[in-house]
């Protein structure tokens, strides 16, 4: 194989991997985790379960590459995340409870020992709760209003996002989570809406 | 049989359930929620695997009874909780990452469509959350410092502890998960420590 068919073999496995990713997402939007099984989202891109095993070795190797597609696409360029703009996510997630679902029943199992998951969560919490203390910093300097720093409230931010989302998850009817989350900002310090 | 016979055979099951559910919540302390399998716990409590499926007939049932029964044991008679107890509650579960790896896997796991312990976890919730609009009633009367109510705090309160415990899982040298709980407790207004 010549340098150029090599660089070509390649290019072609990652569209390959991004069709699959996105194939993946329509496959949770639709039928939830449970429902987004290999067979289902090789089924959606043409390929057999053996040729998408090439691609994505296991379910949770799979759903990774798509919260980490999440991930990147919900970002923000040069980190100009508010939080007014959080608020907004957290409203939108609230209208896209398979990618939600998805993102809290891999998260779930990534605490167990040896869970492949795993140090994808570590590495992204490690991650986001940096970017939420730079976006406390930007909003409040370096003491918020309640005296914490922006790296002590970090962790709190994303412990309510994310338990927010199971609580909806289970009672969507009992849990408005957007409104819960607009609650925990006033008590950060943001202005009463 | 006769209705003695029957009631001590009903009495001996329940003794039966009681002694596999404290074996299995130490099998879950020693081995976490992976290694908490039936077979371990059956050889546990000199049973076949079948004699266990008798009594539970998934490891999600078994599990959740282990859940039920924490919670029994945590819960204070009388309603009697308060802000300073349940700071010492997650000081107390940061001691214990056996059962809050359980909890925190099997609450992923049921968010996800038809799973056995989603029932559970939906009343649980309900319950939890009108036992912390109790616990904030009692210390701060209808209105928190913030101006939240008690009904609207308390779905924080519970995503805060739940939250935590996934990035202290998964992360335990980074993340102070009861500083970060008393942190929250001096944003819903108890005085810094």
């Amino acid at each position: 194989m010549t340098y150029r068919d090599a660089m070509t073999t390649r290019a072609r496995s990652r569209e390959r991997r991004a069709e699959i990713v996105r194939a993946a997402l329509d496959v949770i939007a639709e039928r939830g985790y449970r429902g987004a099984s290999l067979a289902a989202v090789a089924e959606r891109v043409g390929l057999t379960q053996q040729g998408l095993l090439h691609h994505f070795p296991t379910k949770e190797a799979l759903l990774v590459a798509v919260l980490e597609e999440r991930d990147h696409w919900d970002a923000l360029p040069g980190r100009r995340l508010r939080m007014d703009l959080l608020t907004a996510l957290v409203e939108y997630n609230a209208m896209r409870p398979g990618i939600i679902q998805t993102f809290s029943a891999l998260l779930g199992e990534s605490v167990t020992d040896g869970h492949p998951a795993r140090a994808f969560f570590t590495e992204r919490y490690d991650r986001v709760r940096a970017s939420m203390a730079d976006l406390l910093r930007a909003e409040y300097g370096d003491r918020l209003p309640s005296g914490l720093t922006p790296e002590r409230a970090a962790p709190l931010i994303v412990a309510v996002l994310d338990g927010l989302q199971y609580q909806w998850l289970l009672d969507p009817e009992a849990v408005d989570m957007p409104g819960a989350f607009r609650d925990f900002a006033v008590l950060l310090g943001e202005p009463v809406p």
